[in-house]
């Protein structure tokens, strides 16, 4: 036994004890005559006292020469403080030391093991598990444990049972590639890592278990993006005998029971919006309604003038942003040069202060008069005081840009509290995806997604315009969740693939075992998968999922701190049947 | 919504509800004029009724049309049952169908979906999917879900935090080979699949995490013995601050929640025994403790007689068999004939049989008199109507041979009582173990643990004779846990790995950070691993932990439903900068 108490446990009532305390030295405070210590652990900090008239002077000595995080374990009496400390749980006591153990000693640490640290993100992660003994890395990592344990518990709770799917399976193209991991055993075969269960959770469906989940590491061998990893967590569920409608009530209850249970948050029921809707509305299919600033179209308000960027323009969007006609011409200005960034790429923007008074004032006022600014601020919904900004262009372009515009803006006027939740539904997304470089059309969630009911007609004719049995959960602006209803029957999945490109023989090889399944009793099925990491993060009310992952790799996929990935020797290589084959 | 209710839940007090169940036909029974049909899912059975008096005539022939194993949904009336069913838990009641939908049909499956099936291994594997529909395979399943959350709840209970761990990290010799996965990104470097999360499990202990726990996924490439899966599932587990009496403390607290939670069997404290009397004793470093059958050792007894066999041999050990003085000839003889075959490998097998009147009659009675062979009851505690087994040989060998006696006769005198459970804890293992292949030591539990105190300046003289801070959770003959007090300091590791035959160069390569870590503070720390589908295996009283998991390998580590691993395409070999190197 190494302690009788953690640092953090200790009171007033227990003054007069004899306890052992251990943990890692914070701070030291040397007056001569008197040293205080900080002794710290996981729990909390306790207060250590040595002092001239009550302690050995060779303990004193052993006192002033602690390090920091120097590892050490202490005996002595729990004391009523002189100065007791309100803000510390055990600031009521101190340990007056009888006896010092130094467990293990330290050297000087890279960083301050502090709240806020003097290191860098690339010193922090070489040393994460420096890091790690920092508070809010710390509380991080527990909270995420919090947010898991009380998943686990709702789903199981609800019937949901977590089988665990393998890791080791087969290559299959979920619009990532694949990490494989070439087999000893089989020369000349691999396994894939999984990017997502998707077809073992699909296949217990039809093996009765009714309704599945797993927390589970996903696999996705992409050109990182900043904040993404190479292997992330998801949540992972499936039921079967469901309707959308099942579903969408289903995971609204596990939500809803996360934001009461891990923030204490009470919220409705979460609303549904139409793909179509979320991106006319807010140019974007994971929009954050905590605020408005809800997009108007004003192609019918600002045509045939005589200003030509709006007349050749395919859309012409804006937004009134709320209380900002306070802002300078200069901010204004800056605002311009943020939407010209090559990150953004608006060729410009058009803005109309929308003034106490009741007059306009816009950057455009040769070609547009009071009247007709009127209609852009009764479109755009703008009120006196505010700023209405305007962008124009090619329609997806163009969305893209001002919501991005309309996120910043938000930010940059605190409208994206992180204490307060707005859960949407995302419902009805396009059953296909038009790549615009190859001109296929590929599955936007993925190729077993079922379409709406009557709809697999349309596939021949208009592809793009099918609608699927498919779902997002959005909060706060991020996707947290996804899923669909899934095809279940053996022909349909047979003509989806084919649309998809793949033919009859790839389909076969690579999704024969599900279409063989569907053959022998498939029930209608569907599901959802989270991201755990950004569903920790933004009910933690950030937005960084390293933050809450105990050892993320860095933006090339390596991990610094036991630096990897690293080569193989030699050996290893030929044991399987392999050869380097490295490019200049 | 597919239905009102699951099949295992109506019951008498539901009479003249309107009601729709979906399911899979389970089987139809058709007497012309009256047709039954099973409805199963999950949750149970509920028998659906057509007759000619109150369906109509084409639901009729519907009904008599639904195949084994079609995906129905019908609506109907709950009636009460003419002859009701007490086996059943809906026995009471049956439904009067008012509308069938044939959601999905299915061809005739491979085997029978019935608690026994007539589907052998292989093709049940195949079809798993289906095999997963059987009442046995589903509840295991299920029963897996059950322990896990337990072990969860217990452990976050008991202030551990569940961690990730990263599954891409760096290969690491820990006894078996790696499972490596290319990077694409960095040219020519692989990371490895983790045989275990330990260095991490550490390095959260240095983090000051305190307590940790993870049900994860470990991965080794190991050429497949039976009931060995290529990736298997651990209850990992790391406490800092601790000695071991600590940890066998905490974790027996785990066990014996698990038997009282799952299996509703109160155990008492758990007995402890050497691991050199676990040799001893039993043979066997995992002893099944349900039943006695303990070693004697003879040599005292036997040698200096004319019996050369014995004479010359290392070990003399019996164990007297309870009552298997019933035993005939010819199956004393079947028994020698098992102790030959070449998995167990012994020579012969002495026996004596204790007579109920006092006397033996031994296969060796003309070496050995009557005086003699009360010693030899004596030793190994044989009693008038037991039989007295005995192997003579090389110790090591000579312990296996007759651990393995023990199981086997155990076995069929139906001593191995699966509702009987017999944790034990096995502690004082050697450090290192003796490799007679090559005559080099290596680590017996890896290279983090640490030497019993004082011990380390015997690894330079008998390395062989060093205890470690190790030791092993047996239940019931199997080994379900196992871990360490590990090394907290830097110098020590050094010394250990050098030891091992690392080279300096080849120790920083490959634990460079977790021995850097330990310079900044490292705790005194230990942990312990479960292996969960051994665990979940012996709880539910069986053995065969494929059986428990719900997509297995077969022993040539493939899986046939799915067909992995498989070969890649040369694009994807290309991209991972590799080339394929077959031996012929």
């Amino acid at each position: 036994m190494y302690r009788t108490h953690t640092n953090g446990q200790l009171r007033a009532q227990n003054v007069g004890q004899e306890v052992t305390l251990a943990g890692w030295v914070q701070k030291t405070r040397d007056k001569g005559f008197m040293v205080w210590v900080d002794l710290r652990d996981r729990y909390g900090v306790t207060q250590l006292i040595f002092d001239a008239q009550r302690t050995q002077k060779s303990m004193m000595q052993q006192a002033q020469n602690l390090g920091r995080e120097f590892v050490i374990q202490i005996s002595g009496t729990v004391i009523e403080r002189e100065s007791k400390n309100p803000n510390m749980p055990t600031g009521d006591i101190e340990i007056l030391v009888s006896k010092v153990i130094i467990l293990n000693a330290s050297l000087t640490p890279p960083f301050t093991i502090e709240d806020t640290t003097d290191g860098g993100e690339d010193l922090r992660m070489k040393y994460r598990y420096l890091d790690i003994r920092r508070n809010p890395v710390r509380e991080n990592l527990i909270f995420r444990h919090k947010v898991s344990m009380a998943v686990r518990n709702y789903l199981s709770g609800q019937g949901f049972v977590d089988v665990e799917t393998p890791y080791l399976i087969k290559s299959t193209p979920e619009g990532a590639r694949d990490f494989v991991v070439p087999s000893r055993m089989n020369q000349g075969q691999f396994y894939a890592l999984p990017q997502s269960p998707q077809t073992f959770k699909q296949l217990l469906m039809v093996g009765g278990l009714d309704k599945y989940f797993q927390i589970v590491k996903c696999f996705r061998d992409e050109d990182l993006r900043a904040d993404r990893q190479p292997e992330f967590t998801q949540i992972d569920c499936e039921m079967a005998f469901v309707e959308q409608e099942d579903i969408l009530n289903t995971f609204e209850g596990l939500t809803r029971h996360l934001l009461k249970e891990i923030n204490g948050v009470s919220v409705g029921a979460f609303p549904r919006m139409q793909y179509d809707d979320a991106m006319r509305l807010y140019g974007n299919d994971k929009p954050d309604i905590r605020f408005a600033m809800e997009f108007g179209e004003l192609n019918q308000v600002v045509k045939h003038k005589e200003f030509n960027v709006f007349n050749t323009a395919e859309l012409v969007v804006g937004i009134a942003v709320p209380g900002a006609n306070s802002f300078t011409r200069k901010e204004i200005d800056k605002l311009i040069d943020w939407v010209r960034r090559p990150q953004i790429g608006a060729l410009g923007m058009v803005y109309c202060r929308c003034n106490d008074d009741g007059s306009f004032k816009s950057s455009v006022d040769k070609f547009y008069d009071q009247e007709d600014l009127a209609k852009w601020a009764e479109t755009t919904g703008g009120k006196p005081g505010d700023l209405i900004c305007v962008l124009s262009g090619q329609t997806n372009k163009v969305r893209a840009q001002l919501s991005a515009l309309r996120m910043e803006l938000a930010e940059r006027l605190g409208l994206r509290k992180p204490d307060e939740f707005a859960p949407l539904w995302v419902v009805d997304f396009p059953l296909l995806e038009l790549d615009e470089q190859t001109g296929n059309y590929h599955a936007m969630h993925h190729p077993f997604t079922s379409p709406k009911p009557g709809q697999m007609e349309l596939l021949e004719t208009s592809p793009g315009e099918v609608k699927a049995n498919a779902y997002d959960l959005v909060l706060n602006g991020n996707e947290i969740g996804g899923g669909s209803i899934r095809i279940h029957d053996k022909q349909t999945q047979a003509t989806m693939l084919k649309h998809l490109g793949f033919s009859e023989q790839e389909a076969k090889a690579q999704f024969g075992f599900l279409m063989d399944a569907f053959e022998y009793g498939a029930p209608p099925h569907g599901g959802i998968a989270f991201g755990l990491d950004r569903l920790v993060a933004i009910l933690g009310g950030q937005e960084t999922i390293r933050d809450f992952i105990a050892f993320p790799k860095n933006n090339s996929g390596r991990d610094v701190m036991i630096d990897a990935p690293a080569p193989l020797d030699d050996t290893q290589l030929t044991e399987l049947h392999l050869k380097l084959d490295l490019q200049q």
